[in-house]
């Protein structure tokens, strides 16, 4: 079987452990790394990773490495937003190699930038490749299982999905954009200027449920409230004391009409077992039959998302050219080297 | 929008309901019916199905029908068993026309047949069209749930899924191969001489499994006891008095060499909660990460067979040629008449 030669571009907290996935999955090869941060340049990949050397060197220049004959998929975690990716994406599909993004707009680029999707499309069909956003949520939580969810049904009326999780894994970035220790006041204030900007890939999730079904989603109204915390709730990274904000209730209501059909809800916070809140991801499909799921606790965020990058890549190698999402592609399966999907490539 | 031409091939219990959901359906157009049954063959079709005229008529003649200028799809709900349907999935591929089966042994002909699996595999891609296996179980609930939970994971060690449900909607043919009525000892007796089948489709499950995450399991065994009632249980079709046979407990082991990493456990019964059972579909996911899923109650049978059925037309119709199974195509979704699937085709 020949491997899957993958260049992992940015090397941060998400990053870095996809590339480890990538260099201990069989099926695949860890062929390259890019990362601009002066510490990493021309160091030993592996020796960034915290693994054994790989024989190659982190570089500052994408177009160094690359070489459509020698790789066949970039997997790139540098930003949430594509605005912030696209010349990046542009510079992968012109070079004629696959992408697996994890930005979360990437998941259904044509939610917010119908005009980015279409160049990206066309770039990826010149190239004869293909480029897929995933993740856990937008990709995996809040959608593909939703729609999976559906494949028995005769109909679908409307649709709720809701994850309730902890931030306590998380650092200080993600404790700031959730708002985390802020008062409520804080909070309001970051959610009007932007810098409180909660979850992203709301917009992406609600146009990727509403396309596969059909259900015909034409507004969608998004809100970000404070979960403000009766008890202490302390991380290694926050305090919050009675009173302020554990974090960020996120929710969005799809319209068909006047009519909700799709309601999407994501409480993020800290530590919310201490009041007594259990973590996990539930869905309700109303339609014919009725179902009910739940995965608790949650579907664990950052491994996840890590995993599905990763175990898309065989995926996106074998996809048709084009700009795809996880709704386009047979299901990822955990990629365990040997499996039928790597074989196939 | 074209639609997507349809013949319903067998109109017993489940064919009949999922040719009215054919018939329902914007994007599908029912085409034809074919069914042996003396008092069907010559009537309208839609009058046999007890709804309005479709000003086509049931036959007895398959060639009489399947021309690919004016069909797409036959969807075919005549058997559980392979050998006993492969001349008529023989004669729908020659006739070049896509195909969606529900027998469940299709679902992974490979597992326990392999020659007819590339047999049919070589009819398609010689008539250009592409032929799956599907149904709630197997299909969807034990083995494509499955894997859709496993994407977002870096390794996985051991699997268990079960599936809790009640028999009591349906009739005296369930209700015998399941041995549902009997003493214990008529039910072994039962088991041995082949009258009580039971859950057919495990195998299949296992294989699907195993292929798409490189389990590497390579060896099954499967067992079928008795489900003895401690309480009077009646349905319309069968009485289980206190010490009688309520269902069928199947159950799957999965081996690695000596490991089990797959376990498969089917209780079917009528009336569980009579005795406190709840009805559910249940997925453990041993790995990184750990996940546990839970649908109660279960995943509806009967309606989402017939569900899935349909909503897999338009996937089969725009898959490349082949025999696929429900990992080789993107997961169907509610097929709602406008959705983007039948779009695209």
């Amino acid at each position: 079987m020949r491997q899957i030669r993958v260049v992992q571009w940015g090397l941060g907290a998400m990053g870095s452990g996809m590339a480890r996935l990538i260099a201990a999955k069989s099926g695949l090869q860890l062929v390259g790394g890019i990362d601009s941060r002066p510490d990493y340049v021309g160091q030993d990949l592996g020796t960034v990773l915290g693994i054994d050397p790989l024989g190659v060197t982190v570089t500052d220049d994408p177009s160094s490495v690359l070489d459509k004959e020698q790789v066949d998929c970039v997997v790139i975690a540098t930003t949430s937003w594509i605005a912030e990716q696209i010349d990046d994406l542009r510079t992968i599909l012109r070079a004629g190699i696959n992408c697996v993004s994890i930005a979360e707009e990437m998941a259904s680029p044509e939610a917010q930038s119908p005009e980015l999707a279409r160049e990206l499309d066309e770039l990826a069909k010149a190239g004869g490749v293909s480029i897929i956003g995933t993740g856990v949520n937008p990709g995996l939580s809040m959608d593909l299982l939703v729609v999976a969810l559906t494949a028995g049904c005769h109909e679908v009326t409307s649709i709720e999905a809701s994850r309730v999780n902890d931030l306590s894994p998380y650092g200080p970035t993600v404790m700031r954009t959730q708002g985390v220790g802020l008062s409520e006041e804080e909070f309001r204030r970051g959610v009007e200027d932007g810098s409180v900007d909660g979850h992203i890939g709301f917009p992406e999730s609600a146009r990727m449920i509403s396309d596969a079904l059909g259900l015909g989603v034409d507004r969608i109204e998004q809100r970000r409230e404070p979960i403000i915390s009766t008890v202490r709730r302390e991380t290694p990274h926050v305090v919050v004391e009675p009173g302020m904000v554990a974090g960020c209730k996120q929710t969005l209501l799809g319209y068909r009409g006047d009519e909700v059909v799709l309601t999407l809800v994501h409480p993020q916070q800290v530590l919310p077992e201490l009041e007594g809140q259990g973590t996990g991801d539930y869905i309700t499909i109303e339609g014919t039959p009725r179902i009910q799921m739940q995965i608790t606790p949650e579907y664990a965020g950052g491994t996840a998302t890590k995993g599905i990058a990763v175990n898309c890549v065989p995926r996106i190698v074998e996809a048709s050219p084009g700009l795809k999402s996880m709704l386009d592609i047979p299901v990822p399966a955990a990629l365990m080297g040997d499996s039928a999907y790597a074989r196939r490539v």
